[in-house]
């Protein structure tokens, strides 16, 4: 599995038509939305509708995946780095949380070939990070084609 | 203060020019940039360097505001509802971060007018909800004109 980096903390961007108009941005997902919409690239969709399925998709990224992929990395990974240990028990509360918000991405997923509709955009890209680390962490969520057929393509 | 419901938990959306085109969203802030979008409201920025200022803001809010302001509002308001009690720990926990954060927000706060720059978006409309629960749970970080000038205006 390729994981793109997108642990970008702070990005000074240029703009090729207006170098003196320096943009210094924070936020990885605003960083890489500015990107994608500078390209023209159709991992940010500008039309209407597609607009509004793309932002759900992201709006479920940062509400139903991010905070409980991160809270089990920041005990599995962060904390032992520092020196310090994993609470299995709040592990345990952040996968069981999961476990219920990948149902909903199961249903969605049965119905549309990505998030955000039948186009891959930046709103699924953003799963791959914490999603990568779930596997080497003994969650096998992401992968298990039994239970989530959907979720796990 | 006056405090929209952005408490939506799914929206049927009608555009006018397109009546058999039925789009169902959820997501309360994708529900909120589609209806601003539509009515090409100045809330939610288009123009390339604004909007980028707009998604950092919004990311802000997601993963610096919400995540502790919503956590308080499950132990002191959510679980209590459910017969649960508050674990004060936790609460602390979310509480000492959040005074963290809005030290980053006393920084841009002190430099533009509003989080995106100076005209107001539903980046700063989305920190209303859970913002109005805090001062009533005994937190004034957000009033507090000594610490957080720029926060308090």
């Amino acid at each position: 599995l390729w994981v793109p980096s997108l642990r970008i903390r702070r990005a000074r961007l240029m703009s090729r038509n207006q170098v003196d108009d320096e943009l210094v941005l924070f936020e990885s997902r605003a960083i890489a939305r500015y990107i994608a919409l500078k390209a023209g690239s159709p991992l940010v969709p500008t039309e209407t509708h597609a607009a509004a399925r793309f932002e759900q998709a992201m709006s479920m990224e940062a509400f139903n995946f991010d905070p409980y992929a991160s809270g089990i990395a920041v005990q599995r990974v962060s904390n032992p780095r520092r020196g310090g240990k994993s609470d299995e028990a709040r592990v345990a509360e952040f996968a069981g949380a999961l476990a219920g918000k990948l149902e909903g991405y199961e249903r969605i997923l049965s119905r549309t070939e990505y998030l955000a509709g039948d186009e891959l955009t930046i709103a699924d890209l953003f799963h791959l990070p914490y999603g990568a680390m779930l596997a080497p962490q003994g969650f096998t969520f992401l992968e298990d084609a039994n239970k989530y057929p959907n979720v796990a393509r």
